[in-house]
């Protein structure tokens, strides 16, 4: 079963680029319908547009308290029969109205493992709190900031002497492996929120 | 260099019996001078007494505003010339007249990937959470519960299907191995907190 993909971004789109590399390989069955981004000067439209996808820019006063921006992201995604909205560098939370569309539809990448080191410095702060062990992790998104059901997480082992850039690397690194492994998994239909909050992953 | 122990138990003392078995196959260079617990039908007292340990029992009452039960550790292990002191499932805060006699040389065990799912139920908090990726930490006690510079850890991926029971003989098994580690690396006198608060560990 092919999935139709709508894509939220802010920035450089390395996430996004990495689940473009494996539609286009054909990794994934999957099409990416749109991009819709927070900046104008995000590098990911480049990327979306080198790979043939419409996008969508809207700047910062789309994102007023009436959620602008979320009810037009709502209304273009249902429009192009989008299944699944991914998160990927999105540096705006989603709202209600475009939460309420896409129940339990609405995927983030975050570069710790949750619930330990929410928010926009996942990196840098599991890096000062000196952790052995910090990682990735995917899920969908609810109306608390960097909570709602796990999907999957990778663990990294932190060595010693790093630096944070090359923790942040490292970090990167699975990133891009392991979005693109979760939109394989939902576009197979394997991934089910249980009533308790948690994710199944039914067997291939 | 061999160095001494001292070990706190409140029950079944697994962790102890993992200490136990790798310095007496020589995996370790050390010495356990006493074992204080927590609780007179601690099981962990027979396997320290099996070994031929001092042990040291302390009823409710020792546990008082006056931190009395600290008071007495410290003395106990600083006469002994423990080095390290190990909290094996102890089920007690340790305070200041303890915490200060041994700075940076109580070692705690949580079954979590802190600073996830502190507390007294870490393996079914973050079970009932739904991480995918969970774990062990080895860290050095402060007067904070489950904080502290953290010297180790080591990642468990939650397989689907799992119950809470099999989650937990798995992070036990990490547990008895990942502890010992620590010791060796305590012993190796490879461990120094660095002023941020984090863990270096020096090469071999």
């Amino acid at each position: 079963m092919s999935i139709k993909l709508g894509v939220l971004i802010s920035g450089s789109g390395t996430n996004l680029q990495a689940i473009i590399d494996r539609i286009a390989d054909g990794t994934i069955d999957a099409s990416i319908e749109l991009v819709v981004s927070s900046r104008s000067d995000a590098y990911g439209l480049l990327r979306a547009q080198a790979a043939g996808i419409q996008t969508l820019t809207m700047d910062k006063s789309f994102y007023d308290e009436d959620f602008t921006a979320d009810r037009i992201i709502a209304s273009e995604m249902r429009s192009r029969g989008v299944d699944y909205i991914l998160m990927a560098g999105y540096m705006r939370m989603v709202h209600d109205p475009l939460l309420a569309a896409f129940p339990n539809r609405i995927v983030n990448i975050h570069p710790a493992l949750l619930p330990s080191f929410k928010g926009a410095h996942g990196i840098q702060d599991a890096y000062n709190y000196g952790v052995k062990v910090t990682g990735v992790t995917v899920h969908f998104a609810d109306n608390r900031y960097d909570c709602g059901p796990i999907i999957a997480q990778r663990a990294l082992a932190v060595q010693e002497g790093w630096t944070v850039d090359e923790l942040e690397a490292e970090i990167h690194k699975i990133e891009h492996v392991l979005y693109p492994e979760v939109v394989g998994l939902l576009a197979a239909g394997r991934v089910h929120v249980c009533d308790n909050g948690t994710v199944e992953i039914a067997p291939a």
